[in-house]
């Protein structure tokens, strides 16, 4: 029966969408799949997007959506924002990149170390990917050691020592999970130097961390893993993660790509753990490529050009270009306490709607998030660890994300999904509203 | 000697640029030594820049430089192209980036797909790194293989398996090169895992790929390296690298990240060799952050998402952002054959006359370099390898770039650099000219 609705939802979806379909079958003949980024693709094909106003997005078919996925949480004020069209055009005339620095880099690193608790000093990549990978070859080369830990299941970019179970769940002998790699072909080398956790999981993770903690440089994790629906650590397991970390010279790098958008410091100001280096990446550049890492000063050093011999060189021909430091920048400003308790309170009020609604309608879900952040697991289980993740109904995911465009909503495909500054009551309701309508014809 | 001329021109430098050093002094409070790219620090610090116009910068001291770096070759039309800032501009009001695809990636891609000979697929990622990082994981999965060969001295970006030889040019006990970390702590496992062969030397590469072809996935190489002041290879170590690699089933990967600029398709299609792969960055952005990987079918189509199991997953919140796309399509357009033809040429009159300066002068010089690109070295012996380089008179190189830029011409900091299509006639004279100017002072 789940087959029918999902197979009903991509006929009403692909009729929808024909100049979208013949688009694809364009882009195949140029790109794999017609594909250049895989959480970009969806069965049957993905809409093309045309604009981007303000909350909505409007595909080529002359659809309009109200957007809860803004580009993975990173359009924070919104699509085409009159103030950052203002910063670009006018770098565009100024010059979009350079050989050299420019005074717009220090303007938005200053803003970044004064707002984020462990930031003392940061450095700006083009990516998320670039930034965690970064803060882990920092971590190895302060610390003198090899491995890294990482929890099951969670996302920190593409590069080598993070694409490790990612999407898998494999289990030791003892029932731990079991660093996989995430292609097949993946070097064990690359395996071996990862030791994967199970979120929340404090003991465990304990004894691990105190057994190998000569070998271990880092432990990388997302506070709010934005993978398992925006879920935030228990309080418990982040504040005594803080503590063995620092009893055992491990270096903590939050993963805060995502979770910066929660307060002014982040999820670390908002959970009041602070680790030894933070990731950013998405809100940072107001729409624009960007990733940064930053942290304590004396780690930070390893990247200073300015001794005899630079530890860690950094190159990167995009780094800290004008046009995105002053993007960026307009976000920063925007991002007053005011806004965020908003946004942050409207969220509140989201997810307690949304489970209300599911209650009444008893379809047993689990309603995750923080702030402004959202998402959905279609299982009576407490959503704890990636385990959970994936004991819920996943083909009703995919049901309910068609389903949810279908009726002007835009999802992230994992449903879940955020708020932004330009985000009202009214929109509450009508996700609310829309939600009940779908999850009502996928029964 | 030397050093005193070395300090005569730092501390004319420093007389010229007093509000570029007090934004370097703020710029420390908030990152490492002032930079977030260490390939765009010099000692004594770097000059902060206002603006690009065309072919020149100007920087937070009023002074005016003809831009010979133009951000590591990337901008090729000069700064703040009219039509790239129209683009730019219409897009910051359509939107920056979306979470779906758009029309644009699909231009730009076919482009690139129809004029480089290596190339029936692509995709974008947003760094040149990430571009070599996903082509190499293609590699890997496609032959199943795990080690990857590359030149010494050869930079790809910066993540693990490429920042392996790159500033260092250790020997192992037979004379050949060593593969050495790019920093202390490096695992040992990632430099295990990469061969380093000597540029040029076909013999010695020859025999190291056969004996070890089983283990290696690839070779990637530059066939124009850029940090040897970009020297092309040898037509012949490229034919026969080209021949072995096919007959061994290696796949061979050619980095144009810079290169491309010299034809259509690249200099694999002035050098009439086709490597498997390819990847590509800095002008194909037009001044955005941008990177792109693309090659044959059946190796790129481990990215296909339309498959029931996707061989390698590859995100990437701004793969494929449509500002980025449509200010690239600009710079691709006016790349005409006619366009390369008179940079090119523009390029060799340009060598000729600097190795006939440096004649006259009794400086013994190798000039190096292809099409509209360059470099400069203070030797006598030719240049052929990383070696060759590192042999020149380095501290003859610093004076030489900061006497240049005293003279108002900005180049990279290894006396490299690149013309671009609003060069004249009359730059290559002032070029020529203050070369000479610069060389008789520093004697």
């Amino acid at each position: 029966m789940n087959n029918h609705i999902l197979e009903t939802e991509k006929k009403r979806y692909m009729e929808r969408t024909p100049k979208s379909q013949a688009l694809q079958r364009e882009a195949e003949k140029f790109l794999p799949g017609g594909s250049s980024r895989t959480t970009a693709y969806f069965d049957p094909y993905p809409h093309f997007i045309e604009k981007g106003m303000g909350k909505y997005i409007y595909d080529v078919d002359g659809n309009k959506y109200l957007d809860l996925m803004i580009n993975a949480t990173s359009l924070i004020l919104g699509h085409s924002h009159p103030e950052i069209a203002i910063a670009v055009q006018e770098q565009s005339i100024l010059g979009l990149a350079f050989s050299g620095p420019t005074e717009s880099q220090i303007s938005l690193a200053k803003i970044l170390c004064d707002r984020i608790p462990s930031v003392d000093t940061i450095r700006f990549t083009n990516s998320g990917t670039e930034a965690t990978m970064m803060a882990i070859r920092a971590a190895r080369e302060f610390t003198g050691r090899r491995k890294i830990v990482k929890v099951e299941g969670g996302y920190h970019g593409a590069h080598e020592y993070v694409a490790v179970s990612v999407y898998s769940s494999e289990k030791d002998n003892s029932g731990e999970p079991k660093a996989t790699p995430e292609y097949s072909k993946q070097p064990k080398t690359v395996t071996d130097d990862v030791i994967v956790i199970k979120y929340n999981d404090i003991n465990a993770t304990d004894k691990v961390l105190r057994q190998h903690c000569q070998d271990i440089a880092c432990v990388i994790i997302e506070p709010v893993v934005s993978n398992f629906g925006y879920l935030p650590a228990n309080l418990d397991f982040l504040t005594r993660l803080r503590r063995v970390t620092a009893e055992t010279g491990i270096i903590l790098i939050f993963d805060e790509v995502q979770s910066f958008r929660l307060s002014p410091g982040g999820a670390q100001e908002l959970l009041g753990v602070i680790p030894d280096m933070t990731c950013l990446g998405k809100i940072i550049g107001g729409g624009l490529a960007i990733g940064a890492f930053g942290g304590r000063e004396d780690i930070m050093n390893l990247f200073d050009p300015t001794q005899e011999v630079t530890p860690i060189s950094h190159a990167g021909t995009f780094n800290a270009n004008p046009v995105t430091m002053r993007a960026g920048e307009v976000v920063m400003n925007h991002l007053t306490q005011d806004v965020y308790d908003r946004m942050n309170s409207m969220g509140g009020v989201l997810r307690n709607k949304l489970g209300a609604t599911f209650d009444e309608l008893e379809i047993p879900i689990q309603v995750t998030g923080i702030g402004s952040l959202f998402g959905l697991h279609f299982t009576e289980s407490n959503i704890s660890n990636y385990d959970d993740v994936l004991s819920a109904d996943l083909d009703k995911k995919a049901m309910f994300f068609l389903g949810m465009l279908n009726e002007g909503i835009l999802m992230q495909t994992g449903i879940a999904g955020s708020l932004n500054v330009l985000s009202t009551d009214a929109d509450v309701d009508r996700i609310v509203n829309t939600v009940r309508k779908v999850a009502q014809r996928s029964q």
